[in-house]
């Protein structure tokens, strides 16, 4: 199926919004803002060494905030922070099937960072997506442990 | 209750994320993407004339992405895509109560951007705190149509 005959397809099935992925200096004080004032309950901590980054889940009803401290800057997020600073970083979309929504928004023109998905976060697959491709937006989908092993 | 006390009590009650905000400079290719490839809802659309910009609500489950595309550069949101380009722009929260949110958030240490919450997007009341004062992020606080009558 070539790009044009995807546009007039249905979109993606089940997609839900699973994180919002935001880049912090002060863990301290994005816990105690997130947590602390605004009710949401920490859900996972997890130290990563390949990205070098501490990561903490935050959630808030259905939704749920991802708070990345990098320790290291020669990493996409360390670098990000040097570029940018704090601030919101990424949004990830949980999709049912990840091999065909990648195949799907690739056709669609959006560029993957690697040319498969990687483990993510408590087991999950993931890949991301250039924002020069998505009009400005660093783009995750994200798969559920179970679901990785279909891929 | 001055602020050290604040820290102590539980958090704000009934907060929930009400919405993304987006900033872009295409809404064609924006919409394309959420709502043709991501399967997110229209839900409105609005031509803002006080703060220069298009505004479209799209909804992906109980989650909301607000797309921003401003028409003039001398407004706030105008001057962010000058400096910082298309991409994620605000985190809005919603609230039961804005005058209490408001009064334990600026105790707490937060920026209001204005002395008082201002109408927003189809009739709601809202108010935004300087990202400098919360770890990089733009927040917005909103309360539905309904409540704003309350303060």
């Amino acid at each position: 199926m070539n790009p044009d005959e995807r546009r007039g397809q249905p979109a993606i099935d089940g997609v839900t919004l699973d994180h919002i992925g935001i880049v912090t200096t002060d863990v301290a004080a994005s816990v105690a803002l997130h947590r602390g004032q605004l009710g949401m309950t920490l859900l996972r901590e997890e130290r990563l060494e390949r990205p070098g980054l501490e990561a903490i889940l935050l959630g808030l009803g259905s939704t749920r905030i991802e708070l990345l401290a990098p320790f290291r800057k020669d990493t996409p997020v360390g670098s990000f922070l040097e570029r940018r600073g704090p601030g919101l970083h990424h949004l990830a979309f949980r999709v049912d099937r990840m091999p065909d929504a990648v195949a799907r928004l690739v056709a669609y023109g959006l560029e993957p960072l690697t040319a498969e998905p990687e483990p993510g976060l408590g087991g999950t697959s993931t890949i991301f997506f250039h924002p020069r491709s998505a009009n400005g937006i660093l783009i995750e989908l994200v798969t559920p442990a179970t679901d990785a092993e279909d891929r």
